[in-house]
């Protein structure tokens, strides 16, 4: 039985959209474990679009789900289609887009509000109990959504970042960029990536090994249909 | 010692860039190498710019090196700025960006230009005998530039672009996605990436071969300095 694994992109580029080689590398990995992969994004402008050369705002409007498409090839679905009855495990890779765009954690912290659409797949997928993993300051989503489980989660060390997920209802651990940590009875892996780096190949590792464990979680207990 | 290599990216987004599954592996490859990578793009305007979702041009404009930053995570330069003797290889991902950017190969074929300053960096380093790799279509790139040396190289099996590479003085010999052509005397890698596809683990497999074979030629025979 094939596994069916979403992802949910935030925009294509670390500064207001999903990080590039954190999605590409889950991509990977699912296609290596044998998922059939479908992504989601939010079908909304992004909060900002940044310059990724000079890091300053720049004045342009961007679509959300059209600059997932880059990353995705074209193949990217609007989140409010994704159903966990459809799904055997759900990804969040990072970048700020999670942080702007998936949410606005980046500007409200424990406070912060996520997208309906995004809110809703992960509380289905959670109620389905159904693994969840995510990615860099993507476990700020999942702790917004999911606080009052009280889910482990790491966003590797930052303490203003750890404080505010904890404010969130979460419980943080700290966790090296090669490595992940996982909350088994939540069913949800995380990795920090690049909230730690400072290299691909580590962050490539840690997500390795995190969608691994996403993987083996969904095909132990597949949720019956 | 470290080897340094030079990647030439050409924006961010296969339909009017370089295509971005193709750039991370080939960062993820270099840096699991060992390798030293500076990104490189010219600073010019996109030729085009394509919303990925539905396909079609839109009437944006967007600047190849700030888009280039996306993947490179802000760490490019201009490519005017690359000289091989600060490189010990080049490489050079593909997406219509090689064919649009770097060049003007989708629209002209065996009649294409090649961006100047590409056309240089390609030219020296071939002038080193410094190894270059060439994924998907970025071999027509070569071909164009280093056409007169009659490289041999691969673009996957498409007849009409195997012409084309050709009819610029190369020879092109057909290659499964998994693997990856050699041309021991001029120090030239290809493989055939998202030319073949369709899947990102035979892509990221091609490319893994590829920039092992380009990272193992130039520790081979370093260049004096």
């Amino acid at each position: 039985m094939t596994l069916r694994v979403g992802v949910i992109l935030s925009g294509c580029g670390f500064q207001d959209g999903a990080e590039i080689h954190e999605s590409v590398l889950t991509l990977l990995a699912l296609d290596r474990a044998g998922a059939k992969v479908r992504c989601f994004a939010p079908n909304v402008p992004q909060a900002r679009v940044v310059d990724h050369l000079t890091g300053k705002e720049s004045k342009e409007t961007r679509n959300v789900l059209v600059e997932s498409a880059r990353i995705a090839r074209g193949k990217v679905e609007d989140v409010a289609k994704a159903r966990a009855a459809d799904l055997d495990a759900l990804v969040l890779p990072g970048g700020f887009g999670a942080a702007f765009n998936l949410s606005d954690f980046a500007r409200k912290g424990k406070d912060a509000t996520v997208h309906p659409e995004v809110a809703r797949i992960v509380r289905e997928m959670h109620a389905a109990k159904k693994p969840i993993g995510a990615i860099c300051i993507a476990p700020a989503v999942v702790a917004k959504v999911l606080g009052g489980s009280h889910p482990t989660l790491t966003i590797g060390n930052d303490r203003g970042t750890a404080a505010a997920i904890e404010g969130c209802g979460a419980r943080h651990e700290d966790c090296p960029v090669e490595s992940f940590v996982v909350d088994e009875g939540q069913r949800i892996v995380s990795t920090p990536a690049y909230m730690l780096g400072p290299d691909i190949r580590h962050v490539a590792e840690g997500i390795e090994r995190a969608v691994r464990a996403v993987v083996g979680m969904a095909q132990a207990a597949p949720s019956p249909r």
